[in-house]
């Protein structure tokens, strides 16, 4: 087992890793809510029949009343509707301040299933238990929890940081290869924006297998490299921004072919490797990075250019929600592993695409 | 002009209470807003005709781009539709993080505009001006965000502080009388359980035009209390339960009657009367209490008696949100100006009922 610890001020949690962890649920919620008595178990129709049970069980053994709620697989259940449909489901159940949700499954789960206990009763505990490799390495650590609106992704939200985070390598083993591929995007951005001897380390691994051959430290590795950004600002008002590398453009991407053609991680890949390009064209990124990011990227299967309309690209970084005003910040690389955020005007960034 | 100063770490803001500030409206926020160029104000039905128009100027005057957000007056608009309403017309609007929500009107545009503004974007900042002296005194002071669910008030919602808050007394001269008495349940409250000597003061006031010829150093008195409160225990989770003082038989008082023959003050009113003579009874407050409390409520046209089954109260009781299990914790008093919280069982509390 690896664990670590994100160190916000009281408010501080153990993100513990471990193959086979999903079956000890019980008891390590046990340590850090002692007092609780029901939990409203968030989860989806692609996970519930794989892990459902497992974690429903070992809640239970703890002395955990559980209350499952199972939303249709896939990110347009990240929506308004079923927040409030858990908001009602947690009032049914009787929960109180003292009593918990858990999400089980990958981002959507995670995210809807966070703001709803960033939001019950104003606020009530919160666990993750992420089983997709994008929610491992990303959207599972740092507090952030939203919704969807009919204008964009995670445009309703909120801050809340959970008390505790479980994640069993072992659930990774029933993805398909393209939600593996998603999360690798991610795992490469670690090492792009952080972590240049991690971005090697990828590249021996060189595929699903290989990393999976070490998948704890990998998991490991970008855990922390999220906790020490995230520590350093929570709010998301400064150094977090560079864990947006890639994201800005792949959120265009993602906008322009309606979410539906590409996943999240496919988007983040392309728009990785066109701001490496650009980077290197205004001189701000050392020669030869993009090539290594294209290469690494295209290992995992992932996407190194995307088609997209300047028109699409006007859309989604005028709607881009890290933007303030009419500027925006994209995150360059100075070299793999270190980044250089740099302030355009939206108009500056639309002329270089 | 009166001023204070919630002191929370990191997020203090002051409370300005002035005879026409309403019309500098958009000064005041300009020097707590520097960077915000959008504002989305929320008002509703009963306040748009009267102060929406002075507040939308003042704020236009000083820069500010705004969009007014009209819901219909009352309880009812306290609704999880009309959060999401918000957080749509947010987006189509444009907000950005630096840009702002404000609240203009009572305690149910505030709490339904303060949850908008902790969720839009993750949070953007909020500015409070009440318009009737229940918000006045309480809600816009502390910041407790929240909507209605179907089974019962103030379910979901958020912590959320705004960054001022502006109180303008002659916005009180247009109160319904049974408005006005609304609030003053809250400000007896205040006498009841911190301040003996505001107590004796509101008797000398003897009624409402009594009371407005003091009415900045009212709504300062009782401001100034749930301020010391706030920040001693901003989350809930001790102190700030002596605010409840008369709020738990309260709850069952609105809820029996479906929250349609009386309102939250007169129902609070009953209820500050019932648990002072609770306490009498049981020996933990001073002989004569409940009578003082009961002139002084009458006094302000509040009612002292509100008829109550025993299946109301055990519902009400069972679904209060401020119990956490079985227990519940009922504010007594010492004596005028001192409370005496008590952990009952639940079972024990009906039985007294």
């Amino acid at each position: 087992m690896k664990s670590l610890t994100v160190a916000l001020p009281g408010r501080e949690y153990d993100i513990l890793i471990a193959s086979g962890i999903l079956s000890r649920t019980g008891a390590e919620c046990r340590k850090v809510l002692p007092k609780t008595s029901r939990i409203l178990l968030v989860t989806d129709s692609n996970v519930a029949p794989l892990y459902g049970k497992t974690a429903e069980e070992s809640l239970t053994e703890s002395g955990f009343t559980v209350r499952t709620v199972v939303i249709p697989a896939g990110e347009p259940s990240k929506n308004a509707d079923n927040l409030v449909l858990l908001w009602n489901e947690a009032m049914r159940f009787g929960i109180t301040r003292t009593d918990a949700v858990i999400a089980l499954g990958g981002g959507v789960v995670g995210d809807l299933a966070g703001f709803a206990a960033a939001t019950i009763l104003r606020g009530v505990a919160f666990v993750q238990i992420p089983t997709t490799l994008l929610a491992q390495v990303d959207s599972s650590v740092g507090g952030k929890v939203a919704i969807d609106l009919e204008a964009g992704k995670n445009l309703a939200g909120a801050f809340w940081q959970p008390k505790l985070v479980l994640m069993d390598p072992l659930t990774l083993n029933t993805l398909p290869d393209v939600t593996f591929s998603d999360g690798m995007a991610e795992v490469i951005k670690y090492g792009c924006i952080w972590d240049s001897d991690f971005f090697r380390l990828l590249s021996r691994c060189g595929n699903r297998a290989g990393v999976m051959e070490r998948i704890e430290e990998v998991l490991y590795t970008c855990c922390a490299i999220k906790a020490k950004v995230v520590e350093e600002d929570e709010l998301d008002t400064g150094l977090r921004m560079i864990l947006n590398f890639g994201h800005t453009l792949g959120h265009a991407y993602e906008k322009a072919y309606h979410y539906e053609t590409y996943t999240h991680g496919q988007a983040v890949s392309a728009g990785m490797c066109l701001v490496a390009r650009l980077g290197e064209q205004l001189g701000l990124t050392e020669s030869g990075t993009e090539t290594a990011i294209r290469r690494l990227t295209a290992a995992y299967g992932l996407p190194t250019d995307i088609p997209c309309s300047l028109e699409d690209y006007r859309s989604a970084i005028g709607l881009d929600k890290k933007g303030s005003g009419d500027g925006i910040t994209v995150i360059f690389l100075k070299k793999l592993g270190e980044t250089l955020p740099k302030k355009l005007a939206k108009k500056e960034l639309l002329n270089l695409l």
